[in-house]
C-alpha cells in the first residue's frame, strides 16, 4: 500500500474516531501518527477532571477499552460508584473503578501545574500507546448543548439527560481565549505534515470544536495540506451517538450530504475529499456539488479488519 | 451515672481519640457531643484532599470503621489502588474503594466552594453521625515532621515512611494564619460548655495543632471550663501510632508523666484531671506535682464496655 510521506494528524472525538484511529495507528508506522482529541466533552465532577475523547481514544490504542461498549475499560468494576450511591451523591455519570484510577492520577499531575498536553503524553506512554495523543487545547474549553429545556454542559445533555432535550445549538465556553495546543500548533505550521483525516465523529460537538478553536481550520487549509473527512452518517443513521438525533433537530438533512453541507458551509475549502459508505454512493453527485471528491467504501467498523481497510483508505486519499 | 449539663467538646486526632468519642457518643445525649479533629495530617493526595483524623471519627461513629485495623471502611476493596499501580502511579497511601468516594465526595463539595466544616457537617449527616464533627479550622493547616532525614509532610513520615526517620521537632504550616472553625469558636466562648475532654491521641501531631491553633488553649483556659486528658502512653508504650517513639526521639520520658509535663509546660494551667491507666497509679504523684489532679481508671479501650466506661470516668470527672 502507498503511505503517506509524513506525519498524518486526525481530529477525533471518543468512540467513532478511535475506532478509525486504531486503523490509523496499524497501518502506520511507528510515531507517524498524531491525534488531536476534542476537550469539549471534558468536564469537573467531584473534584475531578474527566476527559472522555482523549481517555477513549487512549484507551482504544492502549488496547484496554471495553470492546462491548466501545467506551470504559474492559474488566472494569464498580466499587466507588457503588460507595458514591450509599452517600447520596450523584451517581449519573458511571465512573468504574479501573477508569477512577485514570482520572486520579491526572488530577494529581495536573494540580502539580502541569499542562493537559503534558499529562496526556505521559498517560499514553504509560498506557504503551505510541500515537502522539494531544488535547485540542491545554485550556478549558466546555461544549454547552443549548436545548428546548435552557442550556445544559455537554455531559448533562449526554449522559444525565441520555441526549433527551431537542437541541437548538452549541457554543464552546471558553473557546475565545483558548490556544490550540502548542505542538499541535507548530505539527501544523511547520510544511511537514502529510495529511489530515477528520475521523467520523459527532460533527458539531466533536470536530466542531477543534477546527474552530484558533481558527485552526483556516491554519490548516492555508496549509494547503490535504484533508479527507469520513461521514459519521451511514444510510440516515448516526454510527453511535446523537448526531442523528441533532441533525432532525437543526432541521439538517439527516444524511451524509448534510454533514458534508454542514463542512462546506463552515470550512469553505478545507475538504478535498469527503469519504461516503456503499449504501450512500447515490449521495455522491450532491456532496461533489459542495466542491469536494467523493470516495465511496466501506466506513461501518465493525472488526479490526474494517478499521485497517477504512485507514488504508483514507491513507491512501492522502496520497493521490 | 450523673452528666454533665451542657455541651461536652473533645478535641481528637484519629483512631485513639475515635475509640473514646464513640465511647462518649454512647453515654452522652444526642446533641451534647462535639469534636473537634485534628487537620495537621489532612494532605493532598491524587488532586484530592484526605483528611484521615476527621474520617476516622466520622467512620467510627457512623458504625462503618475496620474493626481489626481501626481505621478505613469495613468491606473494603482495592480496585482502584490496584489499577494506579498498573498506571505506574504513587500507591503508598493506601486508598480504598470505598474510602476513595468519600474523598471524591468531599473534593466535589469542596470543588464549589463550601467550606471543609460545612462538607463534615454533611459528611456526618450521610453516614448517621449525630455528634457535631468539627475540622478545627476550615483554613489548611499542615504538619511537617522534622526529622534527621529532613522535614516531611505528616502522611509522608508516617505512611510513606512507616515513622522510620528520628523526629527532631514539628511544626504546622499555616497555623499562623488559620482561624479556629468559627461554631467551634463560638461554642466555646458561649459560656455553655460543660467541659473538654483532650483524648488519648498522639499530643505532638494531633492535640498540639488543635490547642495552638488562634491560641486555643488560652480561649479554653480563660473560659474555665474544666479539661480533663486522657494518657495516650500506658506503661511506657503508646497504644498505637508513634507517640513513644517520638517521645524517646525527643528525649523526653515514655510515660505518661512525659505527657502530662509535655501539656503542663505549653499550656499551663489548662488541664484540670489527667488520667492514666491502672497500670500506671505509680506516676500520679509525679503528675500531681505538675499541678493536675490525677485520675486512675482502665484507659485501655479494646471492646465497646471499656469506651464506655472510659468516657463515664471522664464525664463524671466534669461533673466534679
Amino acid at each position: 500500500m502507498i503511505l503517506p510521506a509524513g506525519p498524518v494528524l486526525a481530529l477525533s472525538g471518543g468512540v467513532g474516531g478511535a475506532k478509525l484511529c486504531l486503523g490509523l495507528d496499524d497501518r502506520l508506522p511507528a510515531g507517524q501518527l498524531h491525534i488531536a482529541c476534542n476537550t469539549g466533552d471534558d468536564f469537573e465532577h467531584l473534584g475531578l477532571t474527566i476527559c472522555p475523547d482523549i481517555d477513549t481514544v487512549l484507551y482504544t490504542l492502549g488496547g484496554v477499552s471495553n470492546p462491548e461498549q466501545g467506551w470504559g475499560l474492559a474488566g472494569e468494576t464498580w466499587q466507588v460508584l457503588a460507595a458514591l450511591e450509599r452517600l447520596g451523591a450523584d451517581s449519573w455519570f458511571r465512573l468504574g473503578d479501573r477508569d477512577l484510577a485514570t482520572h486520579l492520577w491526572r488530577a494529581g499531575e495536573l494540580a502539580q501545574g502541569r499542562a493537559l498536553s503534558a499529562v496526556t503524553a505521559d498517560l499514553a506512554r504509560r498506557l504503551g500507546v505510541c500515537a502522539t495523543v494531544y488535547p485540542m487545547s491545554d485550556d478549558p474549553v466546555r461544549t454547552m448543548v443549548h436545548t428546548a429545556e435552557g442550556s445544559l454542559p455537554f455531559q448533562h445533555y449526554f449522559v444525565r439527560e441520555q441526549c433527551r432535550p431537542a437541541v437548538q445549538g452549541f457554543s464552546f465556553a471558553g473557546i475565545d481565549s483558548a490556544a490550540l495546543q502548542p505542538d499541535l500548533a507548530a505539527l501544523c505550521t511547520s510544511g511537514s505534515l502529510a495529511g489530515v483525516i477528520i475521523c467520523p465523529s459527532n460533527p458539531f460537538v466533536s470536530i466542531d470544536p477543534i477546527l474552530q478553536l484558533d481558527s485552526f481550520w483556516q491554519t490548516l487549509r492555508e496549509s494547503r495540506v490535504p484533508v479527507v473527512a469520513v461521514a459519521p452518517i451511514v444510510g440516515g443513521q448516526a454510527l453511535k451517538g446523537p448526531a442523528a438525533k441533532m441533525m432532525a433537530e437543526l432541521a439538517l438533512p439527516v444524511t451524509a450530504t448534510g454533514v458534508a453541507s454542514h463542512y462546506a458551509q463552515r470550512y469553505p475549502g478545507l475538504i478535498k475529499t469527503f469519504v461516503v459508505d456503499h449504501s450512500d454512493a447515490t449521495l455522491a453527485p450532491a456532496i461533489q456539488e459542495l466542491g469536494m471528491e467523493v470516495e465511496v467504501t466501506a466506513t461501518i467498523m465493525r472488526e479490526r479488519a474494517d478499521k485497517q481497510a477504512l485507514a488504508r483508505a483514507c491513507l491512501e486519499l492522502l496520497c493521490r
